[in-house]
């Protein structure tokens, strides 16, 4: 088909947003350590960006988008972007990529950008004691087996698009992935020697934290708008419940914690936000306003209660990836199954809807067999790596920081 | 009508940047405060980017936007987004909003951005000595008796619409809202203890400020262009007599800083800037380039007068709101009357392009009947407030700062 | 023809996006100064963006793309914008600036863009110690006489396009010229004190050179994909070479510099992605992935050694400015001729694509004359301003640093 200019230019732009996503993952992590590891999340950051991208051009879109309906993984009939051009993907073999009139190049990069944000979101989990060369090997096969194959199941028409279940923009994909794999990741590694003697580094640079969620937030607007790869009223309504699964969230964390701990502490109230944004992400071209609030609500109490859990079970989830991600992306996911209204971007029908339970059975297996799959993979990944080689950091490192350790920099002139 | 996806992916993407101008603001208002301040206007911020969010999907886009041609408010036919969905509102009633082929939720969210910048600039005026609570308090009800009916009687066919007064973006119904409601507050709350003892704390991070600013003026690209509600002539106008006014306006300052006191002040260059933004919003859709420039001219001049007044009036206008939203928005309504060519998007014609004194005179009595409207209902709500409950910092909790006080964090791991 | 909405939504979006590029590069540059000169690039920056707008409106647009096919320069038709308005600029005259259906000044103001960051890259080379009033007559003065005439040549069909040459979104334009003129004002300004003496600043402040970064990344996007003039399959090709590019250089100039020093540095990184960018720029509309990757390849390795040429051939060129703008420039453009595929944006085939030397000794030929005319033009400026003016800072003001003797302020509170 033609190209269509109009959609061609919103899931361009939509590419840029979800780019700068991974530099707003860097503010927003990197102002929450102290000084000293400031830098090695921005320095991840940039690599991670470097690294998945090479994999995505090569190999990465053709194992995740190619061999529409297989199962388990696609093919690699594109690689190196060979058939993805400047023209429409085909429909030929049945997937639908191309239906809006967008260049393959634009689908291709549009969803790269996804991948990227994904591998990123796992840096916050192990920051402040992972060894820079292990994080990398870990992250290249982390992207290889845990990433591309569940974005083939679930976009590439695998078994859980075949199953019913339905994550609009990443979900399961990349919020349950990344989310449920940090988990795995820190029981591996051990907790930093900073929390078992004493007390870790307090935020250095909350600015930075709130300039990276500005940045998240609207980012995600492509995000999720995008996902409709078209300019249209799905995308208009992904933005509109993103803004207001965000607003409610925001709201809720500020009220939980001001009555909770006296006060309605900044952290709390963007923490709160970038949570009702991971949760609305696969409901967000399947629910209306309504849902939208109810999605928000749920995911400031559960993801506020999501940060508890790593006290209670006594893990050391740095930044609480596992508690607003895998958490948000939990809830978000069976919330489409408890909210989709069946007339936007799907036609799967909501409990709360009169549905009945067929999509919430079908969100709840899709969401427990990749929370599954990342944790029981990632965990094997990291148990192997620890085996051959070192992926702690020294003591010594440790309590100098990642910055000057791994990098060889230090974030403000030297001076801590 | 059908959707027109090239019209609909510049105004999402439009609502993308006015989003990221209340974190710009955030960014713009606390750099220049010292930092023991920045984090409660970044809080607050989030909590009007929530709060007013929740107020607009609710009741208030069907307040300001529903009701077409009644005089003074809306209805609430639109209550929780009932009827404004994927397809453009209808023009059924006589309104236009659907008239460019965008979905009804893209109009209303576009909107919606409007509604949080405009509340979220008041902060400026009042931060450093308002309590947070009485803050929220106060906003919630401007909202809702104030910025509502004020974007009705404009945007709605209201009574001023009605009149013939133009407003392209939100001169009045933004800029000179916002500005004058500071005023009235300013009095109502009394200066700053640091002002009346000796001397407030000098700007923390001038980084910040021009890091907001330059947010600030990207984002204004799409709140002066997406108010074409299309990808048309007119919004690329609109986006070239912003950058024009912008950078007349700059210099301007900077011209007038560098003869004043000696230097050319790099706070000045941007508030500068920030000035010609404001005075070219209401006429972004009716001036030419020759315009812009007298416009940015205009606004260098007056807005650098305005920032003076508050030395001479004694006032306590923080962050000068009054001195460059107040009065650049009205240099800029004003100015409409003035230069408006009539060959863009209205016909009305200013006084120098031949019109006579028509629509000046419209303009004037709009841009005069908004501000005391807004100044008296902003002086009652404040002053009521103050009968019922505490409005005001402690003297201790202002010398402490309000982001330990108000929201139990600082922003820089406990430095100050 | 018609308006086009979604090429047109595309361009202005680009629009806004090139427009961030100017702060970013304050912020990059800035970042990696001492304190005391941050808010000098930053403030540079502001007026940079407020004089060139200006130039461009009035004279500069009109002689840069007017007179399509005169060999040197345009002319004055577009004089204050006249005949530049919200329809595409006719076909008539031989010239396809409105062939996408976009209006005239969409068209024009995303160009004015281009001219404000070339004249913004140039800072970065002479910062620390040039006078500020010296620093904008040469960047009027260079506006001028370097600018505008060589943006001419290239796109307005001048004697470059008619040679054959081709230089997607600037490579010849912006980034040789600004990097060759760069090296000419350093040797006429000649070093730093704080060079000379004993060791300039470090970085003050490496996240906000990483923000800065991050924002002429995805501002790339807009620059490259936004000079295809439509939201098509070019507009996306530009995209996806752009972020190979980059992704290439950041991984091999970490690679390098791991060799070499012993560490993968977060500045490197940063670094190569905008030497990437930068080398990719020519090269956009025209190669394919595989041509992107060897691109960034080249990027890294060659603007690597670019920024060791100072040291040996003993040069101050303060940010690199040469090394990264001027060597990527030059590549870029070079290897344009080696791996055009002749199926985008250009019938030209590169050498390795089966083109022969046909199109490479064009490239060298353009790059070499610009590279002479802006090196040569920028020198006789700068050494005629020495004669009739004090074009750097006095020893004591190198001390102190630009922003309190330029700007007289400072960047954090007056803490230095």
């Amino acid at each position: 088909m033609a190209i269509e200019y109009g959609n061609t230019a919103w899931v361009l732009i939509a590419t840029g947003l979800v780019f700068i996503m991974t530099p707003a993952v860097g503010f927003f992590y990197g102002g929450l350590l102290g000084k000293k590891n400031m830098l090695s999340v921005l320095g991840q950051s940039i690599i991670i960006i470097g690294m998945v991208t090479l994999i995505w051009v090569t190999v990465g879109f053709s194992l995740a988008f190619g061999g529409w309906g297989q199962p388990y993984i696609g093919n690699l009939d594109w690689f190196m972007l060979n058939g993805v051009g400047t023209e429409p993907l085909s429909t030929a073999d049945g997937s639908y990529y191309g239906a809006t009139g967008i260049p393959g190049l634009a689908f291709m990069m549009f969803q790269g950008m996804f991948a990227i944000i994904a591998v990123a979101l796992i840096i916050g989990g192990v920051v402040e004691r992972m060894k820079l060369k292990a994080l990398v090997i870990f992250l290249f096969i982390w992207t290889m087996i845990v990433y591309l194959p569940v974005a083939h199941w679930v976009w590439g028409n695998g078994w859980i698009a075949q199953l019913g279940a339905i994550d609009f923009a990443g979900g399961i994909v990349i919020h349950i992935t990344a989310g449920v794999s940090v988990l795995a990741a820190v029981i591996v590694l051990g907790k930093r020697l900073s929390l078992s003697n004493c007390c870790p580094d307090i935020p250095h640079n909350v600015p930075f934290v709130v300039l990276g969620g500005a940045l998240l937030w609207v980012g995600w607007f492509g995000f999720n708008g995008g996902s409709a790869l078209a300019a249209d009223g799905i995308a208009a309504n992904a933005i509109v419940v993103s803004q207001v699964s965000a607003a409610t969230a925001a709201i809720t964390w500020g009220t939980i914690s001001y009555y909770h701990l006296g006060r309605p502490g900044v952290l709390g109230l963007i923490t709160g936000a970038i949570a009702g944004l991971a949760a609305i992400t696969p409901a967000a071209g399947y629910v209306d306003v309504s849902g939208a609030i109810a999605i928000g609500l749920g995911a400031g109490v559960f993801c506020y209660g999501g940060i508890l859990l790593k006290k209670k079970f006594n893990y050391d989830d740095t930044l609480d990836v596992f508690g607003v991600h895998g958490v948000g992306g939990m809830w978000g996911v069976i919330a489409t199954g408890l909210f989709s209204t069946g007339t936007l971007a799907s036609s799967r029908v909501g409990l709360f809807y009169g549905g009945g339970f067929g999509l919430l059975s079908d969100q709840i297996i899709a969401a427990a067999a990749v929370a599954a799959f990342a944790f029981g993979v990632s965990f094997a990944i990291l148990y192997i790596l620890k085996k051959v080689m070192s992926i702690r950091m020294t003591k010594e490192e440790e309590r100098i920081g990642a910055d000057i350790t791994q990098h060889g920099e230090s974030a403000y002139g030297g001076l801590f």
